[in-house]
């Protein structure tokens, strides 16, 4: 009767993940935001969760292997669990493209989760939209991207509207800044609180087929200038103009943005950087000396966003390269913010980086 | 060098599977479509595949596990991965909602696949869309459902549209009817080849939040004819007559589509049911006596569409219920088809039953 007592009291208070498939009632987010992870696996000899942790779970008499995290940051962590060597899925976590596969994550609400919730308000579209791309390896390829468009698009057939072409990082695909960053529900957020402007996102692949790697690079360049504005501005009712138009990366997608950014000034007048993968930066060489002359870069570039989380592993060469551009009078918004290499950053990005657009 | 010869030659041919995660190697598909699984883990006791086989897998030197099937009917296969005793998804596998959760499945292609490939023709959208659903538990919900949007839609805003609604099965969910049927790519060769009208489809999710249970069935019912027909006929340019809708599924969609059909012959003018979960039926008290008079409903449904594998576990009852359909002079098609109770199936039926639609 005690002990039941003590684990009705325990319970109490913990919930399944929002980040959980329908009805799995693990992993457990606890009021110290903690997390409880169980796993079944009768005759396994370890079972251990990894990238968030190492955690090793502990088997109880009933076949269920278990494990409580120290209390995390609220926020998103992506996980894998390894049986005896196997590392794989949760079938308790959605499925989530990240790593380069299918993979499981936790999201530990806080009282900062609210922004990116589906709320009682308008709700715009999230569209999955094949186009052809002449660009794409020798022949070309049918190619998916995901599109959000904004509430009332569909109603109002005469209106037309800005584009952010907004690209995951490493690892990552289309799908990711809509699952794992909720981009469609921020934007609804803000376009309900008249602090965004509607407007139409656009999530391309940035991982060419074979992988990450130098030589595929100009390749998604002409993809993204040649093939896909053209096909959205055709598709959608878009307002086809530099300054209606933005492109914005996270880590390696960040460095995509720049570089894509910077050689097509005819396309894009704003830049968003979040967590870029960028290397220390030679303002006078870099980009084939288009940053070179402050004057005529601070009259293209209608908005050159920047930010990075002080625990990120590249915070370092990001603010280096951003003084860079400081002492060479490149005008720009700066965010140092808390946290590290992660979703949780990239979505407070998001709020920030579309207030200011267009 | 005779070993690695034969290492060549036995690898010509093989591929990895279609619905394989990007650039994952395994499961391979044979050319006597037989697959190959291999699953790292080099600390197991086991490695088994279920739901498909079971098959048990062999550790070699390098660590990996390997096995090989028989040779399979090209299709659409569910799997998953047991590892000492934990049962999870293959990361070389995209995931697939089936079973209550993220799981693997294999494609085998064969000379049957083309008709759901994507090929070079228009292709329509698939949208992601969130409604409020005054219906759904004591207080309503925000819900999401997946519409394909034919080739077209978008840039003629004037014309309009019929509509097919189409279900999915016990353990599935909105998704599936795209990602596992590829309804999407079906229709766009369709109507690329003039064999179906162009139309709009809709898939919700037809489990309750708590599971299967009789109980849920009158909220499905209302979710479906109260909330989302007017929010479909609101949003998208459909002709909303009764002779432009159509309702549909598979499994327990089946059962559903037959009896949200008959209980509103207002909205629905046809009927489809893929192998569907149907007792034994009784004509004249069944279905509160909708069925009992055979001139009312032949007059009423202008398409009853009934289709089952001969391999299917549901063939008896869906057999006998069609037969007694057939005895009252119940106007039908009657498919009876090669097959059991698999996605191969339904994806040539949706190809049948669309041809005939509208």
């Amino acid at each position: 009767m005690r002990t039941w007592l003590i684990a009705l009291l325990l319970f109490v208070g913990q919930q399944p993940a929002p980040s959980n498939a329908p009805n799995a009632p693990f992993p457990r987010v606890n009021p110290d935001h903690s997390v409880t992870f169980r796993i079944r696996a009768d005759e396994a000899k370890s079972v251990r969760i990894t990238v968030l942790g190492p955690y090793d779970l502990v088997k109880g008499d009933d076949g269920f292997w278990t494990v409580t995290t120290k209390p995390l940051e609220p926020g998103f962590y992506y996980y894998a669990v390894v049986v005896d060597g196997f590392t794989t899925t949760d079938p308790g976590s959605q499925a989530f493209f990240g790593w380069g596969r299918y993979g499981s994550a936790v999201e530990v609400p806080g009282p900062d989760s609210d922004f990116f919730a589906p709320k009682d308000v308008p709700h715009g579209t999230v569209r999955q939209q094949w186009y052809f791309s002449k660009s794409t390896g020798s022949a070309g390829a049918w190619r998916r991207v995901v599109v959000y468009t904004p509430p009332g698009y569909d109603a109002d057939t005469r209106r037309r509207y800005p584009v952010l072409y907004l690209q995951h990082g490493a690892g990552e695909n289309e799908t990711s800044w809509m699952n794992q960053g909720h981009a469609n529900f921020i934007l609804d957020n803000l376009i309900a609180a008249g602090k965004a402007k509607p407007m139409i996102i656009v999530n391309e692949n940035g991982l060419p087929p074979s992988g990450v790697n130098a030589a595929a690079f100009p390749e998604f360049d002409a993809v993204i200038a040649k093939d896909l504005v053209p096909f959205v501005d055709k598709t959608f009712r878009t307002i086809a103009r530099r300054e209606q138009r933005a492109l914005a990366g996270l880590s390696m997608g960040g460095g995509q943005a720049m570089r894509i950014g910077l050689n097509h000034p005819d396309l894009f007048a704003s830049i968003g950087l979040f967590s870029p993968a960028l290397r220390n930066l030679d303002v006078a060489k870099d980009y084939d000396g288009r940053l070179a002359d402050a004057a005529t870069i601070n009259k293209s570039l209608h908005l050159l966003w920047i930010g990075v989380g002080r625990d990120d592993s590249l915070h370092d060469p990001v603010k280096a390269s951003r003084d860079k551009l400081e002492a060479a009078g490149i005008r720009h918004v700066w965010i140092e913010s808390d946290g590290g290499h992660v979703w949780t950053v990239w979505r407070k990005y998001l709020v920030d980086f579309a207030a200011r657009l267009f």
